[in-house]
């Protein structure tokens, strides 16, 4: 036999990692639900149609392709076969597994254009898959967390992903947050006023991103190369590391770099709205080197950083103007942020915020001392149950350090224990895990019991 | 452009859906966690060494295979092209999705033997794939919805299984039911007793398989072919159509074939223990014409019809004991069930029974009258929200009619009037969209609100 292993770049996640992500999705998705954000899903397979072209030469290429269901092979000439892997693709796999959630939705709202509510309020958490180079904390089937609106253009919606954003984050116990705010008119405005070409927009906005992490100094030659003289680039740097407040560097850009006035607005608007509603949180910046690759963006981009954690981002979003487009409903308005699931993770794992959450694991472990006894065990474990507390019995008599052990690995904060006296007098003894307090208990004091477990806070 | 399609066999859940299927899951999963089951999740994708040999002849054929990443034809020959679709593809494509959960429990089981608590029990509830012939209510993408045991043969699991299924049942609402149980030692031992070899026992099984569908005198020419004679057949008629109940049926199947005793001590002792803490549901029945097709049964194995619903059994299972084997952790007893969400829903639709559900979508639409007004619906909603409420505002002062449409088609119930003079008051109105009924509020009023929708237990 082969050693048994995982596909590259893929994980298990065992109950210890499941509840802790869990506790992540639930969260979220109770406050999606409170935006009034409603769920849907699309399937994992697509047809390779709907996928190709939307992620960029990059993205198609880690789009994992299916081979075709029986003889793939039937119809497939010499020649197919001698145009070699990239020629011959498109006729044995016609369909693959979705790169992001984004695109599948856009194909969902087309084909249900005529039964949606408008404005339509989606979530969504599934997995997407992409055959990139695995490495740490970068995996081939990862799950995504979106929340979208499309139909509408009001700016409404930006506030409200703003607003939404920093609860996820305050309900998630992450204090030390920043939310980064730019617009697409923005930084185009500033292209213009620079001169550069539009065909030159997206090299130049490439290069913004990197100011996140490159000082702007290193990147001078290559703005250079864009045709960016030292006055421009020098404008660009005060720009670019301003630390004034939102309003300053509202003025600051108007002044330096007047085209960007459609953005300038529509910040102002989302500002000025948030503000008026006690919203404006100082978690809010905004952030002229924020550029977001996704070229579908049109108007405000987001993004999160948690800032005790060196991690990269661990959300992002925006307006984009024409998703649906690709699949024959053009003109058609959304914005929305995406969060990410493992970044959260290791973020909240980083910071200790996973200590006080509900393990949802077993409450009461009844120790199995007597196969002989196991009908009053069944009895109070019917109990326990019957009162909505989660229970289970130790299968066997074995040694009690066995079954303590699997207490613990379990997590499991009360054990009963149960012998021939307590079976005799209709009692049972309920022991804290954590402080080794014992109790005896009647069989019907079930309020005592939920009391117990209330106490407890478990 | 080509016409926009999803791939054949997949589905979208548009939220009407998505919040009945997750009442489901939901409603199973958290009696998962009361039995004491943990989630766990495996990747989607496997190596085709986990998944090939696993499901039978005709269960390979149904795997989808995954493309190789790059160039997939690097190190082909013209030989391996020769060989065809079958001899190519495991070069081509050495990754596929996984068929259903159980192998990847199998797998995650044995490599992470040493870090788990046995009895080890999980819950998983994620999509499998199969490339089926796609049909009326079968697909090529659906959710398994799994709870398994292993590392005990203690027959105290497969009375949980049984509590627990009788506790799914209820919860969802479906009231007629019925659980069948029969044992692989009891039909082991009756084709022993008929003198069958152990080789013909696949075939049998089948046979007996059928008998839920086919009367048993169509089947007779099957059963004579098997080489079993009339008078055998005859005693076969008896035992399989017997309606007694289950200790007669114990009774009977000893005279009859006394080399089922293993299987029947089995049962017996399940249905003993169940009887005495008062568990012995009139739904669980013993039905000797159940066999279940998965061979790697080895134990007591389950089977649930819902019997208002003509759509075949909604939920199976059974102990096998050697299902680790596979991957080099021999000698595991393990039992397990599984719930079937995409029938379970067809039942509780047909039976009306997602009338009551919470539908967890907006409670509040706040009507935009006037764009000006943004500000005081934002106060509104945001205090809405932060009592938990879920709230939201239609973004633009369109028509009242096709506001009030949005709010219909998203099952709000409530929806808040703010005009100029509510809006001076600091007052708004909410109307009850089922009744017509409106009340004032002054905005502070929030427990009022709040009594409001629990009195219409939304």
């Amino acid at each position: 036999m082969s050693k048994v292993s995982l596909a590259k770049g893929t994980r298990d996640f065992p109950p210890e990692v499941m509840i802790k992500r869990n506790f992540i999705t639930e969260t979220i998705q109770s406050i999606f639900e409170k935006f009034g954000f409603l769920p849907i899903e699309t399937p994992s397979i697509e047809n390779m149609s709907v996928l190709s072209g939307k992620y960029g030469e990059e993205g198609d290429k880690l789009l994992f392709k299916i081979l075709n269901s029986g003889d793939f092979l039937k119809g497939v000439t010499p020649e197919d076969i001698k145009q070699g892997a990239k020629g011959l693709s498109p006729k044995i796999a016609e369909k693959g597994l979705r790169y992001d959630l984004t695109v599948p939705f856009a194909r969902f709202v087309s084909m249900n254009r005529n039964e949606l509510a408008f404005p339509f309020k989606r979530f969504q958490i599934q997995p997407v898959w992409r055959a990139d180079r695995p490495q740490k904390g970068r995996f081939r089937e990862f799950y995504q967390c979106d929340a979208d609106v499309v139909g509408s253009p009001s700016l409404l919606y930006e506030m409200e992903i703003i607003q939404m954003t920093e609860e996820v984050f305050e309900k998630l116990g992450i204090k030390n947050f920043e939310i980064k705010i730019n617009h697409r008119s923005i930084l185009s405005g500033i292209r213009k006023d620079l001169n550069l070409d539009e065909n030159q927009e997206t090299t130049f906005f490439v290069l913004i991103d990197k100011l996140d992490k490159v000082p702007f100094e290193k990147l001078s030659d290559s703005f250079t190369d864009l045709g960016i003289n030292t006055i421009d680039q020098a404008r660009l740097q005060t720009i670019f590391e301003s630390k004034a407040g939102i309003y300053a560097k509202l003025d600051l850009i108007l002044e330096q770099f007047p085209a960007t006035k459609p953005g300038v607005i529509e910040i102002k608007e989302v500002v000025d709205g948030l503000a008026a509603v006690d919203s404006l949180s100082s978690k809010l910046n905004l952030d002229f080197a924020l550029a977001r690759g996704l070229s579908y963006y049109t108007g405000a981009i987001f993004e999160v950083k948690a800032l005790d954690v060196s991690i990269g981002s661990v959300s992002g979003g925006g307006r984009y103007d024409n998703l649906t487009g690709n699949f024959g409903y053009p003109d058609v308005s959304g914005v929305g942020i995406s969060y990410g699931i493992d970044r959260l993770y290791v973020v909240m794992e980083e910071l200790g915020l996973f200590d006080q959450i509900d393990q949802r694991t077993t409450q009461f472990l009844i120790v199995n001392f007597e196969k002989s006894h196991l009908l009053p065990y069944m009895k109070i474990c019917k109990m326990l149950r019957k009162s909505g507390l989660r229970a289970e019995i130790y299968p066997d008599a074995v040694k009690m350090k066995k079954q303590f052990n699997y207490a613990n690995k379990k997590g499991v904060p009360f054990v009963i224990i149960l012998g021939e006296d307590e079976v005799a007098q209709d009692t049972f003894q309920v022991k804290n895990m954590k402080t080794g307090d014992q109790q005896v208990f009647k069989i019907d004091m079930i309020e005592e019991i939920t009391a117990l477990v209330d106490s407890e806070s478990i």
